[in-house]
């Protein structure tokens, strides 16, 4: 079976505990690593290039999309934000399971450049929860919250077209289930091509050999 | 997540090892149970009635396909086999997940009727082992081989049509592997209809309450 590594595409309501759970994912297991994004704006205190971000020039960022060398990009507040390509290849075939935590639309153009990407819904167990979640917090109006509420309904009509939804009930339980899950994509024949042709290659050598 | 258990359809190549598989699924887990045929042959020595077939009349056969009550049937030497759809669906509304061992054209049937089911293809690591396996059995001439052979290289064109490939090294490892892309599946979006609409009407509702 494949040895390449795979690319992990985490999306899910505001509220879900995606971050806990990437967060937990690269430090409980050697095998996942962060996607790292490039941006345009200057880095702040504390922060490191090739750490929490590439920090490149205007330039450079409208070059490497031009050249196609990113796997997705937006602009917010006048900076680029992408996800470069040769960084994630390099990762995943050195066998190593690339995290990328993504809202839904760069999931979409993920897959589309990428059709073997992995992608993971996370969600709390039912929408109470997620509400009591976003209550939880204490910090927002209830504007804010409606608006969360009124995205996550958006955003659960685009659930069906990701791999995997994850319900995030117990942090625990949901660490291991995405590590199975991630186990079971693997075995899909999408993501098992080589092997499957050289199955294929084998057995009519074989046949016409006996 | 859902409660109901899963239809879980068991091909692969002659030699892959798929009987001793579901013997183990069956014997090691209590969350299984064997689908059971139906057939117009005589019970053999032994056979009971509901334990290896349902054995029917010819005539309660007939009345039954054309009632759409199997999910998919076939004809041998003048008999009848088929699959009962009324005894896997009271098993799977118990939460038992079903299995079914049956052959490729007869998976793709099951598939078409019911989209859930999750469809596992069993296979050695690679074409050589396959052969060794075929041969190591010391019973079967070049001839039979052969056609085994030429068989396999045939299914493995629809390898790829399946959800799992399941490679059969070590049993112990094929065994969990199997149980672990059961529950996978069961995240999978196409099986959470039920979840995922409850989701979207509480969401859309509490938008709109806040």
């Amino acid at each position: 079976m494949e040895k390449k590594g795979a690319l992990i595409v985490i999306s899910g309501f505001s509220g879900a505990g995606k971050g806990t759970l990437v967060k937990r994912l690269l430090s409980d297991y050697d095998r996942f690593a962060l996607s790292i994004s490039m941006t345009t704006r200057a880095p702040r205190e504390g922060e490191e290039d090739g750490r929490e971000y590439f920090f490149v020039s205007r330039e450079t960022f409208e070059k490497t999309i031009a050249e196609n060398g990113l796997l997705e990009h937006a602009e917010y507040c006048g900076n680029y934000y992408g996800t470069p390509k040769a960084y994630v290849e390099s990762k995943l075939s050195e066998g190593v399971d690339v995290i990328l935590e993504i809202e839904v639309q760069g999931a979409f153009q993920i897959k589309k450049i990428f059709p073997e990407a992995v992608l993971f819904f996370v969600t709390p167990p039912s929408a109470k929860i997620l509400e009591e979640r976003l209550r939880g917090r204490g910090t927002e109006s209830d504007e804010v919250i409606r608006k969360r509420l009124l995205r996550a309904d958006e955003e659960a009509e685009l659930m069906e077209q990701y791999d995997y939804v994850l319900v995030n009930d117990s942090l625990e339980e949901c660490i291991k289930d995405a590590v199975s899950y991630i186990d079971a994509a693997k075995a899909t024949p999408l993501r098992n091509k080589d092997f499957i042709n050289q199955l294929k290659e084998e057995l009519d050598s074989f046949s016409k050999g006996v």
